[in-house]
């Protein structure tokens, strides 16, 4: 009943705060922000400053996009939003990104939650996405996460560390690295790089908690703050053997500058000076040992003129094994295509790294107005999801569900992908030299197609490339093929 | 927010709705349905005219029901309907199947959302059936499923192609036949013979979205719509490497006769000319191959003159072990019974193929009123849930749960059963020679019924049959047996 | 759409009751409980009287500690209670159980399902803990549960009988044993002491319905209700093959004691006569065969003279290995503490067996405040979760989550332990000689704690104990070390 109540409240409350929404004063905000980031540290207030910035900003590109200020519009253009996450719950934009760490050195964001975009996402409910941006030389605080972690370097070079109870492992990071970070181990990243960003692609599958997940900064202090600092002044004394509460409270205040910081290049090489190597492809230099294996050293699966895609299982990655994942990186030239093909069991979470493009994809589950008249006629049975893509967007093609992915002209268009629940899955093509429509026999045409074969036969062997081919002419269009 | 608001609507929708149903004119709606029955494709135009007058039947009968078509019995009606759902959630009638592919020559219905019916059935939430029915030598179009599937074949002959990237495979079907059909295997099936209609039973087990499950079909045309539809005309032709976009869209427009069509006999026997005769009991003739296996040529486990059990587990066919299922038949003689027993772990899914008969279940889980008073004198603990048994019929047996099935007179019941989470599953048997409460001794009798051991152990040793006995005299009894 | 009407009916319904609540009058109440006592079977009366008085002066109480009566603080004190869950769902004191057995001779506790209390608890969704306690020379009657379970003897000495359709199997309990109880199986259970009643920790393990599981009892009565009672008359006459509706009648109504009954030193010692003595350390008595294995026989994990750890996992029974549980057991001296830990993988279930004191958990998924202005500055990221421990109170400690449990001066805590999902679990320990944080490098400590090196490290190494340690000086605080 204490549901009901609270949905009541919700909705009165709702009604009152679309009222009272436009007499926000975008300027008066960025007065008091101004004003609070006084109060911060002195290694924050500069950026602190840009933040307030940074929002004034958006809420002014907001105000214009929604045009002068006018009630209905915004309201008009929420529904319309809430209308395109109905319609393509599959895509996400930089937006749909909830910032959980930013200093001045860095940042980690999180995808938000897949099933709160959508319940046709509950087979992916355990999984987050998030991605971190380490500027040069810098030391990301020890953490452990209530979540298994895969990670991806996209860029940069860097080191990785994990903190046992008997010894610690430190490994080099670089391009194309996939490590795995299990469940509760402490693990800290440097970038070891004087002029690049280190940029790291997540994928958590939550542990203690379904669908959510956090990091636990143990050694540390106000900023992040310590897990320590929950616990009772008389606790942490007995449990330090410390009852000096000014000790232990001054162990705890002194580190305020957020969980990436800057590190001297000394320190850095102090970190890394017995790092191994990883990055080989397993099971020389890396995986068994729990260092990173290199998706960029794998030789490619499919491979053509149009693109390439590498990947990293359970077999070149026993590390892999229990999560039942695997990560693959595609790389499609520009210009060029992913050909429809479609996954038998896996769902596959797509995280853009470079280039721009678009995906198509062939849904059924999304869209009703079709089921209705179902068995009386022609009915729009599959709707086509699609959207742009560019760096930091994220992709869900799940199982089963047709797509193809087109690169711009002009630059590659890279996409690491997460396929959940590989195990026995297969691939499955559907046009091109390996589709497998190419195998049924002439009776089976003629009667799928109720066409004569001969024309059939003409369109699916006029293509002799494999996985990957050349791209559509224009840009992306914005509606089916068939109306 | 967004839920809240949306609450709120339904609300408020709901209540205009249900002012507006009493205005509906079935025979308003019979005219326009036939009328855009007109603008169908010449195949389908007899066809929707039934549909039309079938649903012009069903509204009247509803109408007659309900009584003269008053506001308040109409009401009445559909909340017995309510409560009828929430006292027995384990039954399904015909009506709640949901017809997704009719045409001329056959249909496919599916069983509403376990869920949907009540929480009580979340364990199997992720499962779901449906039965086709193929007529007369005719084909069934290819498709694929993002779901798991295990067919069983209720009656008549066919073939079962699965097309593969490499090559195709077809096997015979014939009834009693039980086949493994994986996740985004395309799969097309013919009926190959003259006279008899093939009727299968499907169980699906959802693999991206949970609960849901569509068939992709990718070789047709209108009707059922090629998922190719979906795609942009761009995208499309670059696929097929074909840029003339009048020739795609002809591949896809010519199929408008539904999913289930028509073949010539030459037709059916060229598909059928490299099908291999699986049907054997594994591994000779069938199974380890991925062609089916036959259920009615296996030994019963159970078998007497009131009726027998047949199974097939992981054991029987390996294909099934990634399930966890195992796929019985039982057939019970008419007036004969299967006693009660539960399973330890599986949950059985059980849909009558011939017969008439019911069945009889007591649920823990059902009703509150017991509960309330508990600990403090006689309680109603268990409820009766109890249903006619037609073919088409489906019935959840939770694990745990004690239940039996009656066989009416003059005519055999014939329930296949999907038993979901299999593996460690025991049967465990209340009455007869095998029953587990004849291992009691003396004092543990006494102490439990509270009565002389002589007489507990007279009623528990008269019946010597094991699992299938002789039914009760009368038909079905309204009430339970202790009021 | 039923929903949404469904919860308006609730929010309304609310309304009244909450209008209406100030008019219970409980010496009214009293009165009438008691009128309904008379109509009891007589060995219940007594109970009957009992816990009308009970419930009686509960209702005094809490009339008293809300304030006189007054409508406004009763609600506030509902309110303050709904507020305490949502700060702190993971703490369970011994109004959370129901009563689901009540006899003269003996009682079952069920703990409320952990995902009403919040959705934090999704994790383990599918776990119920309760409580038996039956009086000496009792019997429990037999049933199955559709569910798997784990029982912990907290105290006595009983025994346990597995009843089979080939043979049943009888072990002698005794404290400390841990015994596997499968779903299905039909298990009872006597108190074989003289004096000393017998205590039993479950952990359920839910197989049908996810979240519920329930007792079954076929050899029973009217109380507890024999599921056989829920069959028809004519379905019961032929399974047992006895169409003399009032021999059926008579077998299942004498039963009216209830689920716990008393027995006779005869009766006791009949049963137990084949027992086998289980007990031992496996494979030695115990554990392979089905029997139990003893919790306190096994060497300590961590010992030392702040308290000790034992544990048994699918290493030491096997018959474990299936739920991926381990059962722990924490004896911590009085005035000593167990030091800040947790578990990678595992969710630990404890229940408070003996003694008193309190446990701090650190823990970032409750309470909201901090995320708003992460980034900018010093933020509340984890809140404190605590609360007293007392015998039958409940903690549930998610993976990931720092934890230290405190025992009270004068006496030993005494705390059994299930941990859930425990597979490739690994305990970290925060502080003290096994701390992970004392592997870390200078630079790395000085990076984290932003802090001179020596100062931290001073701290570090000042506690040279092991998982246990000396308890803080005072009792529990109310307030974090830092506000």
């Amino acid at each position: 009943m204490a549901k009901a109540v609270l949905l009541l409240l919700l909705v009165l409350s709702l009604l009152f705060l679309t009222l009272g929404w436009a007499q926000q004063d975008p300027e008066r905000e960025l007065e008091q922000c101004r004003k609070e980031c006084l109060q911060r540290p002195e290694g924050q207030k500069h950026h602190c400053q840009e933040e307030c910035e940074r929002r004034y900003r958006e809420q002014q590109e907001q105000q214009e996009k929604r045009g002068r200020g006018e009630e209905g519009n915004r309201k008009g253009s929420e529904r319309e939003e809430e209308e395109e996450r109905r319609r393509n719950p599959y895509h996400f934009t930089g937006e749909r990104f909830r910032e959980r760490v930013r200093t001045d050195h860095g940042w980690v964001r999180v995808l938000e939650d897949f099933v709160k975009q959508s319940e046709l996402l509950r087979g992916i409910a355990n999984y987050r996405v998030s991605l971190l941006e380490a500027n040069p030389h810098t030391f990301v605080l020890p953490a452990h996460f209530d979540a298994e972690g895969v990670f991806y370097v996209d860029r940069g070079r860097g080191t990785i560390t994990f903190l046992g109870e008997e010894d610690k492992q430190t490994y080099n990071l670089e391009q194309g690295d996939v490590i795995r970070v299990h469940a509760g181990t402490t693990v800290y990243i440097t970038n070891r790089d004087r002029n690049e960003k280190l940029q790291i692609v997540k994928l958590f599958q939550t542990v203690s908690t379904p669908g959510r997940y956090e990091a636990f900064y143990g050694p540390a202090g106000r900023n992040p703050e310590s897990f320590f600092r929950a616990f009772s002044d008389s606790t942490l004394g007995a449990s330090f053997n410390n009852r000096e509460t000014e000790t232990l409270q001054r162990l705890f205040e002194h580190q305020d500058q957020g969980a990436i910081v800057k590190a001297r290049e000394e320190q850095i090489k102090e970190i890394g000076r017995h790092a191994s190597s990883g990055g080989g492809s397993w099971p020389f230099g890396g995986g068994e040992s729990g260092g990173p294996v290199n998706l960029l050293r794998q030789r490619p699966v499919h491979s053509n003129q149009y693109g390439n895609l590498r990947q990293i299982d359970e077999n070149e990655y026993p590390h892999l094994r229990s999560l039942d994942i695997s990560v693959a990186l595609a790389n499609i030239t520009a210009g060029g295509m992913a050909a429809p093909y479609y996954n038998s069991r896996a769902t596959k979470v797509a995280v853009v790294t470079e280039g721009n493009g678009y995906f198509e994809m062939a849904c059924p589950h999304v869209g009703s107005k079709g089921r209705k008249q179902k068995g009386q006629g022609t009915v729009e049975q599959y709707e086509r999801i699609s959207g742009e893509l560019r760096p930091g967007h994220v992709v869900v093609i799940p199982a089963g569900h047709p797509a193809l992915i087109v690169a711009s002209q002009g630059r590659n268009l890279e996409v690491v992908c997460f396929n959940i629940n590989f195990r026995n899955n297969q691939r499955y093509f559907l046009t091109g030299k390996n589709s497998i429509y190419r195998n049924m026999d002439d009776e089976e045409i003629a009667l799928s197609f109720n066409s004569p074969v001969e024309e059939v036969r003409r369109v699916l062997n006029a293509n002799k490339d494999e996985v990957f081919t050349r791209g559509p002419e224009g840009g992306r269009e914005g509606h089916r093929a068939f109306a």
